[in-house]
């Protein structure tokens, strides 16, 4: 049996299985101290990798330098939620909800499913109300999760927000607001592109190759001290003014993390605030959420903008819920219908290339991922499982988090996608 | 003029004062990216040395690996305040509240105190009322300040709840406890010893002198890769079972960290639960606080016991006004009478010696120094400033964060000992 392949909720659990890696049931952090080799440190080891994975994805701030993405101080705004009786229902509705993976012809339930992705929290709203939601692994409703490059879609909607206020111009190079770009390839790409990664830039991040940008990058962005000798780029931005020409801009979508740093960048010079102080600002403090987040930072205290979020699986379906209401939540309008409208279109589809199977034809933009079904999906997606996914006409909002033993959705999409549209149209049903 | 020598308020500022040192007025962190200079960061600066320190003190977990501890989810408690007008007239009339600072002919002012003192929060309740509060430097209401050594209170005061309630034997020995701690200098001493500080522990903190012990105890902790060769302690832990004696246990109190560590570990082996968790449990989430809390980690994940809390400055408040009350909060009892009571009852005034000449002769107990003063009063104590002042006779509790140019509170006390005393006076008076 493959790592990670499907199993069954009811299945005797398979080695590497969700239910034989939960981290509590390993033992990870267990214990004072914890035996030595149940300990997932930063400097002793290599802790993001699988099974430790399944403990660190909730711990990421006792690794890292975090800053905060303050809630405030207010009295959170609850979510909605069936009677008891009725919520319990549900769940066993849509436990026994079955769909196909793709490429496969055994059918699944929803409840499989969870196990298969190795899900950590999944949260379901249908029109406003939390129809579905459990923990699993090391996550607790009071905990939060690392949702990765989901965080690209908070650094999107932010610029969103901003073009469509006015505050930054989405045709202007990057030159014209970040002067000290200097000749990085960067410089002569609009905002625009930055926004939906159509940017020709040359970045790697093959992970067998030993020469591939994404170690220079990570490198750059350690917040600890440079090696004896090292005389590299100190930080994101300064490893963003360094990028080398590939490609043309604008010809074609590629998935490039240095782009959402990027805009981070551009998005702090135009409106004078970190990405962490944005969020908080224009999100984070006006959602009634209920838990604060918190953002990874590098060296020189600058937050990583193409993943660097750790957040409540709530929250997240708050913020979800705020997408679907086209800007509005808890009846006050956060930000003009627009910047939802402009994401639910899309991008350039001829531009998305052939990259993505599993997620199928769709585009990209504002650092959304658009699907262009017949419901008119879109979704902030993340590494090793992590999901907002928005489906207007089902009006639905469900939020995954996860720890796949693998990062790419590639892996993980088969059992996941055809299970939100099963879901979804068993919500459709059912009312 | 001496660094840090009072300051007027209205006097014109001098180059080292706190006007002159504000934090944002300097310029730290200003900028996407600041410019070089006004960089502060962990690699490549001392973030902690004045004038940074007035900015890092607010930005602690933006260096450093932190753990939660934990608000939950729910609606905070609100503080109780006065009218809008009475709170003003107050605070008008406690800015003009006049005292004789120690060792000086030259009367003081309360709002004169504040900026001699490099204050960034202060607030006073007086029977359960906000009757003062204000933000100065780096502190906001909606912000974090690092407490410093008051961490120790909230590590001693864990311990005293689990003594009263039977968890915790306090005349049991360390090593009936903790076996591994081997034939460190801790093993022969009682808990009580190391809750009052009274154990025969070798361990200097003179920053002077190279050999101290507090380097090693800083390269154990240090949550950064060890250095190529290293092979000293890993850890606040592996430096406990290190100790080596010096003079007896249980004949006089020495100020020691260690000891605040060695709590730590001790009440993490009793309750099974890390500070963190046992704090959020016993305490953050049971009190209504507005914000969480969070403490620093070492390399293997343990809270420093002994100094790593930052907070929120009503959040303290609150803790004061639980102290205040005997263990209730909110129509609550969060633990029983007993715990207070003991703190109160203060430890063994012979043994306190005459190394704090400016805060008197007092004791030290479960981690809190007591004055023996005629209003009883009792405080949570941590270096550059920081204070939970609790006067059981004025029903009043204070709590100052700051950050003094100097570590030492013998430098503080002269300014800010006289002036509690004052405001309390003041408050029975004006009733």
């Amino acid at each position: 049996m493959a790592l990670g392949a499907p199993t069954g909720a009811n299945a005797q659990p398979q080695p590497f299985s969700a239910q034989a890696t939960d981290p509590t049931l390993m033992g990870w952090m267990q214990g004072f101290p914890p035996p030595a080799d149940m300990l997932v440190t930063q400097p002793d080891s290599n802790y993001f990798s699988f099974p430790k994975l399944r403990w660190s994805v909730c711990h990421l701030r006792e690794f890292l330098p975090t800053e905060e993405i303050s809630r405030g101080i207010g009295a959170p705004v609850p979510l909605n939620y069936p009677s008891p009786a009725q919520f319990a229902d549900l769940r066993h509705e849509i436990d026994a909800v079955t769909f196909m993976p793709q490429n496969s012809d055994e059918e699944m339930t929803w409840e499989e499913s969870l196990y298969a992705n190795y899900t950590d929290g999944i949260l379901i709203q249908h029109k406003g109300k939390v129809v579905y939601e459990r923990y699993f692994g090391c996550l607790e409703e009071d905990g939060k999760h690392a949702i990765m490059s989901m965080t690209k879609s908070f650094t999107g909607l932010l610029a969103e927000i901003l073009v469509v206020e006015g505050a930054l111009d989405d045709t202007a190079r990057v030159a014209d607001i970040i002067p000290e770009i200097g000749d990085s390839a960067f410089a002569s790409a609009t905002v625009r592109q930055v926004m939906d990664m159509t940017t020709g830039v040359k970045y790697s991040e093959d992970y067998s190759d030993p020469d591939a940008d994404i170690w220079l990058y990570s490198a750059a962005a350690s917040p600890l001290p440079k090696p004896e000798g090292y005389e590299g780029p100190d930080g994101y931005w300064e490893y963003l003014q360094q990028v080398e020409p590939e490609g043309k801009h604008g010809e074609e979508f590629h998935y490039k993390t240095i782009n959402s740093d990027m805009l981070g960048w551009i998005i702090s010079r135009v409106s004078g605030k970190s990405v962490t102080e944005l969020t908080a600002e224009r999100l984070w403090r006006r959602m009634g959420v209920e838990q604060d987040a918190y953002q990874t930072v590098d060296g020189k205290g600058v937050p990583f903008a193409g993943g660097g979020i750790t957040a409540g699986l709530r929250d997240l379906g708050r913020l979800g819920q705020l997408m679907l209401n086209g800007g509005e939540l808890n009846d006050e309008r956060l930000f003009p219908a627009d910047v939802v409208e402009n994401i639910r279109a899309g991008g350039d589809r001829s531009k998305f290339g052939t990259g993505f199977p599993t997620f199928g034809p769709g585009s990209y933009t504002s650092q959304w991922w658009v699907f262009h079904n017949d419901h008119g999906a879109y979704a902030a997606r993340g590494v090793h499982g992590q999901t907002i996914y928005v489906d207007p006409t089902a009006e639905m909002v469900l939020v995954r988090l996860a720890s796949y033993p693998r990062a790419q959705n590639g892996f993980i999409d088969p059992t996941s996608l055809p299970a939100y549209q099963a879901v979804a149209e068993f919500l459709m049903k059912r009312e």
